[in-house]
């Protein structure tokens, strides 16, 4: 039960329209979704996230299938229900199956666990250069 | 300050030992990281995370570098020191350079921020089908 | 779908009921939260987190609307669903508005960004003395 | 780094000296932990978690062993450094050895990993009556 | 809604039908959960978890019930909802009553104040020898 | 210790130069924390997180003491300790005393104790209506 209304296009200003307009233009789609409508409530977070989103996910060293998955990979750590949902969908769109995704989640669960085995006998770091 | 004695191979029963031989022997090193002496304390937990680890880091879909980054984004998020530090050295051994690293922490950045949108806003999913 | 039945007043027993009534007549309100009539399945539980909840919530240096947007943050980042819920309705009671619940969740989502980028690099704290 | 200063016995006030005299005959101990010292720079704060916890400690329905390696895994699961510290000092004090510790870290380690798959495909509950 | 289809006893291959049978043999029961319907569309990490939890859960130093209930306590604390749900119905039929439940989570909410406190603050941690 | 080497103003190019002394004159102080020297190993991030900082911190609906505690309240909920320490720091230099720090802990403690309790009896949301 969202704590706001969704904004719809219709019922949006303009400089919230105009960013509804530029994620269709984007992601070739005229779906927009419950997130950004949820945003819409405080356009300017919903610019600087849009923003932020379109920087972050650009062509760069990671390939887009990698961010997404990197994206899973953080939203089931952090429990984020929303987020696992929409992410699997956009990386599904990209090209991952479902062993793909099996995979990812044994890593992720791998991690998880080596995470709390780390912090629980409070091992301490092996001592490695910093990266140049 | 670790709350077990970290195992040395000299100090290790034939059963840890056997396995620290298997470590160094799978990742061509002589070095044990601190990690593995500490899980020494507990030979079954020492035995089926090794056995675990090489299961999920042997070569399938997704490739070694992309398993070590997702960890690092895993570790990122939950804020292990340990993990950070360990996986990062094992990314860079794997090539991930300076500005990888700096491409991978703007997306574990980004989505710890949608997340918490998405959390705070209490969005309902928009609806996708489940992978197939 | 909760792990133990909600405790309705007319099923509770004398202590229950004193609780349920001291709830009432604190906030002037006839509707008891569904968080109490679960706790109410353990009564010692349900007497002294309500004990703890009056004296934290009470008049002091934060005033009471800053306490349940501080509330709010908590609840976001840890991905309390009904936390978020009850916290953001006691918010709005208090004066909250659409505009500021956008600004306090810029906030935390800014904040969750940062947590993770000083994390993954394993950023040094900075030298400052402690609070006098 | 603590963001406050330690109070030490000689510089409190009688309100902080007359707590740490009753942690102290209720330890059977001259020592005072720093988690004390540093709640001592709020009183009132210092006098809640002092009271709950004794009350939450106190002779139950579980055993101290099994409530302080509760404690453990709490602090395991968030990564509470401190907290890690303390609990695994004071189980030890109650009798926990290094394989019992071994045991309870593989199954904190194993509930975490099956959360994370759990959430990583968000898999619907079972249905499950409630306890009565 | 899971991001997978959850893969019934009659549309699973050999060796996930090999795995449920184990499942039902191990557990007395014919019911098959939603958990491992999910990780059978990656049957490796369907293997590899099922092997581990038989192993962990095995008799050890730690009786059944006790590593329920740390697993409910892990779950409540990263706030993983089908799990919660699976544990505390597993805790249940291994004797857990109402009020056990309700003394447990008293100090699952005790000691995530604390850690918060402890973490808060950054109090460091005393110092106390390592188990042996 | 860093993953990253920290970049002083005298090792920086001309782009981290810039928002270096944009971060200079805007705090009206010669310090760099360190959490920006480790973000100028990748510097499209050092531009967007310094952007969105000023951004968010800005005169707003919340005060800046506010939003610092707010801060304090994120950090200390995740474990961030780099991030605790700066926030602290900060928002004593805006005007937080040792008592209003203890009233802070106090109220984000109380808020993880009943996420937990909340998370652990899986509580349905009361129903409120969406703010507007």
């Amino acid at each position: 039960m969202p704590t706001v209304k969704l904004i719809e296009y219709d019922d949006a200003g303009p400089d919230v329209r105009a960013i509804y307009d530029d994620i269709k233009a984007t992601r070739k789609t005229e779906y927009i979704n419950n997130f950004w409508k949820a945003l819409a409530n405080h356009p300017p977070t919903l610019a600087r996230v849009w923003r932020d989103l379109k920087e972050v996910m650009a062509p760069g060293r990671l390939d887009p299938l990698t961010k997404e998955m990197i994206a899973i990979a953080v939203s089931a750590t952090t429990g984020c229900a929303y987020c696992i949902n929409s992410h699997t969908a956009a990386a599904k769109k990209l090209g991952m199956d479902n062993e793909m995704l099996g995979e990812l989640m044994a890593v992720v669960a791998m991690f998880n666990t080596t995470n709390k085995l780390a912090e629980g006998y409070q091992v301490e770091p092996d001592v490695f250069p910093p990266l140049e």
